[in-house]
């Protein structure tokens, strides 16, 4: 049984309300196994949707998709040094297979950049076989201790795009255009205010030159980094000898990026938007926009039915992604709360009395507010109210971003902010050995110093350590 | 460098023929793992264009998508008996997680039957709760002695579809739709004559009740399996403990099915239409209906640049999927191998004669046949050639079988012909008894009992053994 009184409040406990709401609203549910989850139809409509948007515009630019073994020789995985170093404590390492011990145990996949380079340095000869751009959608695995729905699970699905280049400039031209998509991704579809920008040398992907990345910020105080974007300079292509002819004949190592965003991202999505009646999703990434509610008593009239009829007509002539609850078995509260507690943007009551007045009972589920109107009206401004609702969320989301982030100068400030669950946004150094206490004495890390940022080049000290330092980056715990 | 002389002749081994296919065609390649391969962009966009088409077919009926961990703890796959006797000799197993050793070892999904009903156990509590319908697009594992791309690697991708019913006439009802699913597949969009029907008790899958399978014959005179849907009867409710209540209230058991299509299908296709000059595919599954190959020297004109670009207006109208070489570090022959190598279905030469003339050089690669056409009646037939391209070769692969399937009513015809590898149609008995010594005689066994001939019981013996038989089976190799 759904019942509100079943969710946990967001405000009292988000973590307990999270949970909750993942499986009230019937998006995920535990598996058999530690760790893993199990997405369930409504929450892999969500990464279906997902799918269908950033799949698109990666063709549109000319990757292709592809699929590279889920096994990893572990002698592979070793070729470059800081990678393996990254992840070997979180391997799932085959050892058995077809009733015998292996000779060379298969680590399951915690990314693909070594199985997919060691096939590119086959693949490439020349600078006319360039750029090379492809994209995996796949599960992948990284033993976790604590695990948590979608935002970290032993197993997860992502996509990952990897890119070779004849230039540096190149490389780096395409990492920036993959973070790109993922701020649009997030800030138009999902409706989030994102910090996206690039991680600190302690905090880039194990074998990176530079990581760019998206960072959100949830209402516990923590960021939560919503994919990245790798520039893997020449250090791939020189551990698995990658070598092209250029245009002089000569033979030269490519640049390569690397770039991915998981299901992980359905968590953030959560996240950001709910409320104590559960989940709220934008427009453009709900699985159903618009549920219609035929309000009637025993079984529904032959005049209600052909209202409702004519309703859907109007929402399928307009592209409407919307299902129709017809259930008996639950009475009209019930549904109402389950709807609520899914998310769906728009809620379409229609009874007897709406019948009567050619009206439709609209209810708006990221204010809660109802909305009598004709239908005609209806149906003129149904996109509208669908784009309103999207731009209402981002604007909610902006202004949350910007109470919860506060601008601090000293160290104590710096805690003192962390301590009370904020973002920080300080001038700071930048070094692994501040970073490292840092963290110790604060749990905090540097999120991301966003681009705008970057190329500022001011005077001033570092927040926590005192050394000099040019830029202000985003500090804070993180998920 | 793509050169026909390096294609070994589909007529003088065919084996040779399939592998260079795949590797010049760019549709896969070996992996740096043992057993597994690598889908390169051409071969995984035919796997995206099965999978949107029969995406859409499931979804239609109700199917709804969902995602299934990849690990499933060992104790989980022993609940059902025959089925984990089935896969053990067949499993890759994770032992080392996080650097620790695992208490339970965790298999990597052969299918996930057991990972999935362990949930529907929980799920499931009432007859308002069916039917279930829950399919999974997923990597799955089987290790496999020897390989082959395609038909038999380690790893393949595919889909498997559960289902759950309160009744066992409406669980027949969804394993035979499943089956008609694939059917229409291979025949409407492969263009592949394919045999639908039941397995016999030896070749059904461990745990089912009732095995439908799509077998298609190989010119090397094998069968080759394309897919499967299986009745499961209540073996898995009753060992995962599934019950339900059902109108009367009582505890009961449901029925079950599952069915799945495989990357292998793809293997199916490369082997059926493929001729001395590489692949032929069937423009309904085609990533690539038409090329453009504007003919020039050194540099096209800016009047061919211009006459392309009409050409490709006309295609995109008609939403055809298609692409423009352009490329110049070519010759015109080495692009034209190139394309016939690749398949598609229909290339469109333009040079100054053609632009001259206001028309274009049609090549077909199903005939080799080459047509001048003016580009007006281009435009109008295009839809029309294409579809004519379709059926013929539907109609060639049809023919095939009919002359390759010989019917036969001794013992002596029946290895006569397995032999002279052809698959044989006979009066068999199905007794597991005589299934076992068939093959270990002739090394062939039951494909399959076509849907068409279930209801038959005539008078008859075993073609094999001489007992008692009433059905006329299809019999003999397979992959």
């Amino acid at each position: 049984m759904i019942e509100k009184k079943a969710l946990t409040k967001k405000d009292k406990d988000i973590s307990r309300w999270y949970l909750d709401v993942i499986f009230l609203a019937g998006l995920a549910d535990y598996a058999p196994v530690k760790g893993c989850m199990i997405i369930k139809p409504y929450g892999y409509k969500i990464w279906e949707r997902i799918q269908s948007i950033f799949d698109r515009w990666i063709k549109e630019d000319g990757v292709e998709n592809a699929y590279f073994p889920v096994f990893i020789p572990y002698t592979l995985l070793e070729k470059e040094k800081t990678h393996v170093k990254g992840f070997s404590p979180e391997l799932a390492i085959v050892t058995v297979g077809g009733g015998e011990e292996l000779e060379t145990p298969l680590v399951v996949r915690p990314t693909s950049e070594t199985i997919m380079y060691a096939s590119f340095a086959r693949w490439l000869k020349s600078y006319k076989d360039l750029p090379l751009k492809i994209n995996q959608w796949c599960n992948v695995v990284r033993w976790e201790k604590r695990t948590y729905p979608f935002l970290r699970t032993t197993e997860f699905l992502w996509q990952e795009g990897h890119t070779v280049h004849l230039t540096e400039e190149e490389a780096e031209e395409m990492a920036l255009k993959a973070l790109g998509w993922y701020k649009k991704l997030y800030e138009e579809y999902f409706a989030i205010k994102v910090f996206a920008g690039i991680k600190s040398e302690a905090e880039k992907f194990a074998g990176a030159k530079r990581t760019y990345t998206i960072e959100l910020f949830i209402e516990n105080g923590k960021a939560l980094q919503g994919a990245t974007s790798h520039n893997l300079g020449q250090n791939f292509a020189k551990a698995f000898e990658i070598q092209i002819l250029n245009e002089k004949n000569q033979l030269v190592y490519p640049w390569q990026t690397s770039w991915g965003l998981s299901t992980r991202s359905i968590g953030g999505l959560i996240l950001s938007h709910g409320d104590n009646n559960g989940l709220v999703l934008p427009p453009k990434i709900a699985p159903i926009q618009v549920v219609i509610l035929p309000v009637f008593d025993n079984s529904p009239s032959s005049e209600l039915k052909d209202y409702v009829a004519k309703i859907e007509k109007i929402l399928a002539s307009l592209n409407i992604r919307f299902k129709t609850d017809w259930r008996t078995d639950k009475t009209l509260g019930w549904k109402r709360n389950d709807w609520e507690i899914k998310g769906v943007p728009l809620r379409v009551e229609v009874g007897s009395k709406e019948l009567r007045n050619d009206s439709v009972l609209l209810a708006f589920r990221h204010s809660l507010e109802k909305k009598l109107v004709k239908l005609s009206e209806f149906e003129k401004n149904l996109e509208k109210f669908l784009e309103e609702i999207q731009t209402k969320l981002f604007e909610k989301s902006r202004e949350k971003v910007s109470q919860f982030v506060v601008e601090v100068k000293s160290k104590g400030e710096l805690v003192e902010a962390i301590e009370s669950k904020r973002l920080v946004k300080a001038f700071w150094c930048g070094s692994p050995t501040c970073e490292a206490k840092l963290k110790a004495e604060t749990k905090a890390t540097s999120r991301v110093l966003e681009l705008e940022e970057m190329e500022k080049k001011e005077k001033a000290k570092c927040a926590f350590c005192g050394k000099s330092a040019s830029q202000r980056w985003i500090i804070g715990r993180s998920y």
